[in-house]
């Protein structure tokens, strides 16, 4: 099997044009065939908030209302991701940008509304990878933003480490497949230090101990779950990084 | 040669769900294969608006700038574009939603500066039909926003109208082609009366008289241009009628 790089960008290096510069510059150079995943950064709460929409926030998340997704789907599938694809394209890269609606790539269903109702956030439900091994094959790089569809109509918004991780997992059997979880810090860290290995074993502690918290909760466990599901290699990297062989935290599984 | 429709949408249809909702489920009943190329309607001057950037009017036109560009590259590569994309999933049509920065579909310069600068505004170099192509021939449907870009990571806003005929005149060398174009009226016009057929002397005609005027003159040109260029059948129509054989106004090369 030949090898693929499942790569995500994400954090403050989107809301940032010269640290993305920095970044496809460094993507471009890796040889392999990739796939890059984005996020939103905050440009889409930015846009909202430009828009007069206020953020509903429960239990310290926002809820994804029908304006906010319009935003998100503007902002993730047409700004972001357009700017990423004409990039790659000035960079020789040929490149293709896809939400999981295009070629039915990403199929989901909107969250339970209970305990809390998040409104329209999408859980995967199943990767469709044949259109994206094609196009890989042909030597085009597929560019996906962290929006889903659930098959009535409705695009759906996903959380792009999922996104990424559900895709790495999709096309393993196909490829050798390594995920990339890059964004502005050196990977998951412990005050200061880099922690260059994660096992399971390590997190529960790190977790327990208040040492990784928040956003990095779900990205660990994201990172876990492609291990799981077939993807060879998991690491949390910082996106200056992206072409290093070896990197930041490298997920390890027992 | 296969038959092949490629379908403009336009005008006010597209700021309107329930318009928009009776034109897809008319367009999917077409069995033939078929290229969708969809405009922005009014959402993007709405949207510019809310956001507060004043409108930049030269000669009675709309300057391009780059945050109106912005505006324009997430309503129709975002909003308008996975919104029509995720309804004809649900329709069961697989689509695929495209700029013509993906997979360098339509590479395009910056019109000149002089004696207008109508900004980041794009003038179509060269349309690549071969991945269309492909997916016509898998049963994808290719949904097309009225986006190009300049090859040096730029995206530029160009004419919907031109894009259907440009990629209707790509793909006449594989396909026997139609394009239709379409929008709330029922054809050109002469006041009340349906201008059935239209050849070069009468479109003269009634663009010296008068008759036809403003946004409609371009549209007839751009017809005109298709037909030239190999384009089988090109006429102009209302979007309820998609999937008649024959309505609107049909043009005659003579």
């Amino acid at each position: 099997m030949s090898a693929l790089k499942v790569i995500k960008i994400g954090g403050k290096v989107i809301d940032d044009n010269q640290k993305m510069d920095t970044f496809l510059e460094a993507f471009v150079s890796i040889r392999e065939p990739k796939v890059l995943v984005h996020g939103g950064g905050s440009i889409a709460s930015g846009m909202s908030e430009r828009l007069g929409i206020k953020p509903n926030v429960v239990a310290g998340r926002r809820i994804t209302d029908t304006e906010t997704l319009e935003v998100i789907t503007m902002v993730y599938g047409g700004l972001v991701n357009k700017k990423i694809v004409a990039k790659l394209q000035s960079l020789g890269v040929n490149a293709v940008g896809l939400s999981g609606a295009d070629l039915n790539i990403i199929s989901a269903t909107k969250r339970d509304p209970e305990p809390v109702d998040f409104g329209w956030v999408g859980d995967v439900d199943q990767v469709n990878p044949e259109w994206v091994t094609t196009f890989l094959n042909k030597g085009i790089t597929p560019v996906l933003a962290p929006l889903t569809h659930n098959g009535s109509g409705n695009m759906l918004n996903t959380n792009a480490d999922t996104i990424a991780s559900s895709v790495a997992s999709a096309l393993s059997s196909d490829f050798e497949t390594e995920l990339m979880l890059c964004f502005e810090q050196t990977g998951v860290m412990n005050g200061e230090k880099l922690i260059t290995e994660m096992n399971q074993l390590l997190y529960r502690h790190l977790r327990d101990t208040g040492v990784v918290t928040d956003g990095m909760i779900p990205k660990i466990e994201v990172g876990f779950q492609a291990l799981k599901n077939g993807v060879r290699k998991v690491n949390i990297r910082n996106f200056e990084d992206v072409a290093k062989p070896d990197s930041g935290t490298v997920f390890i599984s027992n």
